[in-house]
């Protein structure tokens, strides 16, 4: 032990503390070796199923990268939680610069460097510019602008980022109050922020670091009778802020960092990277060109407006955002299940209350925590939600790409359910993300508050925030409109991939259908499932049209009814992709050991989101009291049955340690000497502090060692 | 605006940017006139519900001490959310010192001193010191170790710490593994860590304050027979760990702060001013006088070891503590609620979808969050549970004194079930409390997960932790107990005061009873409710009985159902005893306004905590799937009438902004300039940074302002 008690005063200052070496190992079966028992139950390989997971190019991509990012000095997260705001925004330019250089060196695509970022999971101030600011410069340019902004943003000559949300407006943006008003006179519009609610805000990237933005503001053109202004929407401006070499801003921008954020549990420790600023515009003069006219144009002599045509392209698009959303939820899910099982395996709580006292009066050795029902009814729901999640993110990728087709020969049949889905299910993905990520961090105990758990830092920081239950607002319309048509003429015409319509049809023929089980065994059809969310769904947007059209009741007094619709919808579509899965993938179908163990998860996540959503199944009368007890009790033998196959499933994501970050999800179950270690990073451990409440000094410096007066 | 451009490169720092004046202005109707608007729907006096809930000395107690909080420097929040965890220590101990001062100067009595606590919401490195090391020094101690340890600590001469936790074991004190074994030859106990996970860990104010503990470990003493030791369980010792004087650890001692914490939402502000630390003993030597025999004692000649006799007076001071525990999470609702009603109260977002365009074609005006269905739905159950738990908490503590009486008097007949509804208690108001901030934060959109939101300091470190769901088997083995002895005779005697008697009674003499009603009017009855909440009560807790006692079922696989029962028998508790207040407090009922505002209040809180659970009542067949519609409608019906009442219901919890530190949950709703001004306090704001790719420099420095060549 390096800190020698040493009563006359030694003035060094303590140095990092030593363990003993004989207390240095854990008491009880180590950690190592109960993983090692745990992954000798598995009734499957879990190499396999990750191979079925990911795909053969995914995982050689991974394990290309991987080992660049571990050995590069400027990517090490171990000191990570020490930093405060300002070292971790430094750290993070630091990274964002090291991680574009090795990827000009390396000659990485657009996929390589997706991998990277998602396993540094280190998003810092060029976040916005690789993203938004480069995808809008895609996307909504003209040649000459494509010269003008996009190549050198490419080559990082000019970093931007994306402002649109406003202090006084989140996700509503017909509701921005910045202006752009066209000068035909000068060909110039002005930029303008009409009050404080104005600016801009939360902008990554814009606090200290971007000297370009992308600007959403609301165009004004002078093309009304007598040359009056009208309001055209908001559209996407380019606006240099900074001066390129001194950093200074130009005049009329009033921009700054908005302070500390990163309240969230999932963001704690990363967003604090990102430089999330604000600004005001006054009077900003801006040329022609830099109003992005993609789809809209003003005439730069007249200042005549035209109007975009094709609105619904952006639909498509959205699809696939919110396609990667689940299938960033499914990681999120994931890792969380990862960290929460394999530390519920090594650590031991507590004597089973049925276990038998030993022969010499002893207690009962303690169990692992895993073994405990209420802790799997708290860790297995995750996991078996990231599996749901897989196989709905890759359905949405596959119709996203249908539509795209579609709509390129002017087919605009699959887009409205397609893209109704995708909010749903980007609403309640999400919300299931947040949640599992905090149930599984307190699922972890005391440990679970420590920033070593890893559990702190699993969300993302551009995950748009707080309008996911308005979102929801969009898939209640459409229910309603589909439903309508459907009541109106059974025989509608409808895209055969059109999956509401099916539910919907079904549950107008019969809607006092019920639930066809009797016995626990009747439950093995995964069909069975299908039609049950189906026939919920349907019931609960009947309940709430008939709200609105017969009762003519207002739409805000129904929003509750709606949320749930939404939900019901999104529920079912987890529900029935998991399900086709099962039934119709000839690659799982072959690989028996692994239909095997991916029925028992769908299962459970069938039964136990039945289980929670009861009230709703059995208010219908689609289910009997008699079939949700059976239905309980099954989720209960489930957990049981999931029991021995825990960690080998959620070794088949295979999420590297140097991803998890996690002293407490390690791979290797080496969980308390992790722990130890992290403490020891701490530099608090090296000075010592003055206690005594009547002296004003806090720090104990080296030569004032001796000069506090003891008062024992 | 001070930030001037200039490309020559001007060497000089950007300074903290201001804001243009015309521009420091909201746009549309300002957050203050809102409140007012919102103020003036009063159908109650917020300050005559004050008085009610608080009481006349706690108001004047808050008044006094109040001011003298807010006027002191080193008491000063504002510069919080910008340290460093070293600097958050700093301050902390600062903090701790001025706190003493000035409760020594001004004479406080212990119900002052938590009066500042509380409203200081700061704990630091000497909480434990104040609370469970000299809880345990009061309660356990023999007069002369009253002189040694107790006075010394009262005159904060040494500064003491609880080391009970261990690396490797939370709640489970009867499994901890830090030994204290007696040697009579020395008259002292050695301690001793036998390994990694004995360490003690996350003890508060260990890591770089306390130069004392107590150290919970297991006795050993050698009054077996031939003198073999002998296992007696867990006891308090007191250990000396540092030089009063020069800080350093005594010898044996392994010391260190566990690093950084504060993972959770709500701690991450606070946590990082204690310094929780780690402690391994490795042959610590100390006097029989330490071992703090309050129940026990260890002869100090021949080592032999008497028992307690009295194991159920500990249960008392429980029952105590988590009263206090369900009155703090009261406080954290009333803290959610405020902030997220009054900020929704000033935050606007979309137009309601029927407004009627305006005759120019413009959009409809945006309308209040508050003003949505679904967002009344997130923060208004928050607030009505805050005046459930006031009841429920009043009422333990009631019962606690009661118990106090009885028990000095003999009589046990109250306990058990005082005790089992305090644990159930405990595990329900923590989680509802932690759930009811996350969803305040989201259903404040964006700025929620702003540090500036002060929803993310809601939480207190010292709350035991992770062991909320453990904890619910002692309320399950209570409720089993009784449900048998009743179920063998319906006369077996029971306290008067025994509310779990009282309803399982009624379920065994009638369990196929229906709920009685039929029309809304109906629901008005508060006694309907506390029917309904303890036939479910009953009905869990007979179905899960029926698995054990019948089925022979093993504990742990019905971990879940004993879970549900306990989180019944609480909700019926609450309701309960909202309930009674409003049918016999005649303080209440004489105030005709507060008894129309409570009574709403409660039915909201019924209504939706029976929607939320109404698989259960459906599933027992109590409730009708008609009945359930009803209820659910009910509820919306709710919300809107609690609407125009929420801002002066929170009013009436008068948090005082010091306190609340959000510059969403403002009193005078000033929401929007207090959100720039902290953001002008960002210490990043006064760097401009390097961020050519090609350049290592990270930071542009005054004299380098020149340096970095720009490419465009």
């Amino acid at each position: 032990m390096s800190a020698t008690p040493d009563s006359s005063g030694s003035p060094m200052l303590t140095t990092p503390v030593e363990i003993p070496d004989h207390l240095t190992k854990p008491v009880g079966t180590p950690g190592p070796r109960l993983l090692e028992i745990e992954r000798s139950k598995a009734s499957f390989s879990p190499k396999d199923l990750e191979l079925y997971l990911f795909g053969k190019d995914y995982i050689e991509r991974r394990d290309r990268i991987l080992p660049i990012l571990e050995n590069e000095p400027a990517f090490n997260k171990s000191r990570l939680h020490y930093m405060d705001r300002g070292e971790k925004y430094r750290f993070g330019l630091r990274k964002e610069k090291r991680l574009t250089q090795i990827s000009m060196e390396l000659g990485w695509d657009d996929d390589d460097m997706h991998m990277a970022e998602g396993l540094l999971d280190l998003p810092a101030s060029f976040n916005l510019h690789r993203s938004m600011f480069m995808k809008t410069l895609r996307a909504q340019t003209t040649e000459e602008q494509k010269e003008l902004f996009l190549r050198p943003a490419e080559r990082y000559e000019i970093i931007g980022c994306y402002a649109q949300t406003e202090l006084g407006h989140g996700s509503n943006v017909q509701g921005l109050e910045t202006t752009a008003t066209y000068q035909p006179e000068s060909k110039t519009f002005v930029l303008q922020s009409p009050g404080l609610t104005s600016a801009k805000w939360w902008i990554g990237g814009l606090g200290r670091t971007a000297d370009h933005a992308v600007v959403m503001a609301q165009l004004y053109t002078p093309d009304g009778k007598n040359g009056q202004l009208i309001k055209r929407g908001p559209f996407p401006f380019v606006c240099q802020l900074r001066d390129l070499k001194t950093r200074e801003l130009l005049p009329g921008r009033t921009i700054q960092d908005i302070g500390p954020k990163a309240v969230r549990v999932f963001v704690q420790s990363r967003v604090p990277m990102v430089d999330n600023g604000t600004m005001l515009l006054d009077h900003v003069e801006i040329p022609h060109v830099n109003f992005l006219a993609g789809y809209a144009s003003v005439d730069p002599d007249t200042g005549k407006f035209n109007r975009p045509q094709h609105d619904k392209l952006a639909y498509g698009t959205m699809v696939y955002i919110r396609a990667n959303m689940i299938q960033q939820a499914r990681s999120i899910l994931a890792r969380s299940a990862t960290v929460a099982i394999r530390y519920c395996s090594v650590r031991r709580q507590f004597a089973d209350r049925d276990a038998p006292q030993t022969d010499d009066g002893r207690q009962p050795a303690e169990t692992q925590v895993i073994n405990y029902q209420l802790v799997q009814a708290r860790i297995f729901p995750p996991l078996v939600q990231a599996f749901a999640f897989h196989f709905t993110g890759k359905e949405m990728y596959r119709l996203y790409h249908l539509n795209e087709e579609a709509t390129r020969a002017g087919d605009f049949s699959v887009l409205a359910d397609v893209h109704a889905t995708s909010s749903g299910l980007k609403s309640l993905c999400t919300l299931m993300a947040s949640q599992a990520i905090e149930e599984c961090r307190r699922a972890c105990g005391g440990h679970g508050y420590s920033l070593a758990s890893g559990l702190a830092s699993l969300w993302s920081d551009y995950l748009p925030q707080g309008d996911s239950y308005m979102l929801t607002q969009q898939t209640g319309r459409y229910l309603f409109k589909t439903f309508r048509t459907l009541l109106a003429d059974r025989n509608a015409p409808m895209s055969k991939e059109n999956r509401t319509a099916d539910y919907v049809l079904k549950y107008i023929s019969n809607p006092e259908a019920k639930a066809p089980f009797k016995y626990v065994g009747d439950l093995s059809d995964p069909q069975l499932f299908v039609d049950a969310f189906g026939h919920r769904a349907a019931y609960l947007t009947a309940t709430a049209l008939r709200k609105r059209d017969i009762e003519k009741r207002s739409w805000n007094s129904i929003l509750c009814d709606i949320f749930r619709c939404s939900t019901a919808h999104s529920q079912y579509n987890l529900v029935y992709n998991f399900a086709k899965a099962l039934q119709e993938d000839e690659e799982l179908k072959s690989q028996r050991a692994l239909h095997r163990v991916m029925t028992t998860c769908f299962e459970l996540f069938a039964c136990q989101t039945m289980d929670t959503e009861a009230a709703e199944f059995l208010s219908s009368g689609y289910l009997s009291p008699k079939q949700h007890e059976l239905l309980r009790n099954r989720v209960h033998d489930l957990l049981a049955e999931l029991r021995p196959q825990a960690v080998p499933l959620v070794d088949a994501w295979n999420l590297p340690d140097y991803l998890l970050n996690s002293a407490l999800g390690r791979q290797d179950g080496d969980v308390y000497p992790a722990l130890v270690r992290f403490a020891q990073g701490e530099p608090l451990n090296r000075t010592r502090f003055n206690v005594d409440i009547h002296s004003d000094e806090i720090e104990l410096g080296p030569e004032e060692g001796g000069r506090v007066s003891s008062k024992l």
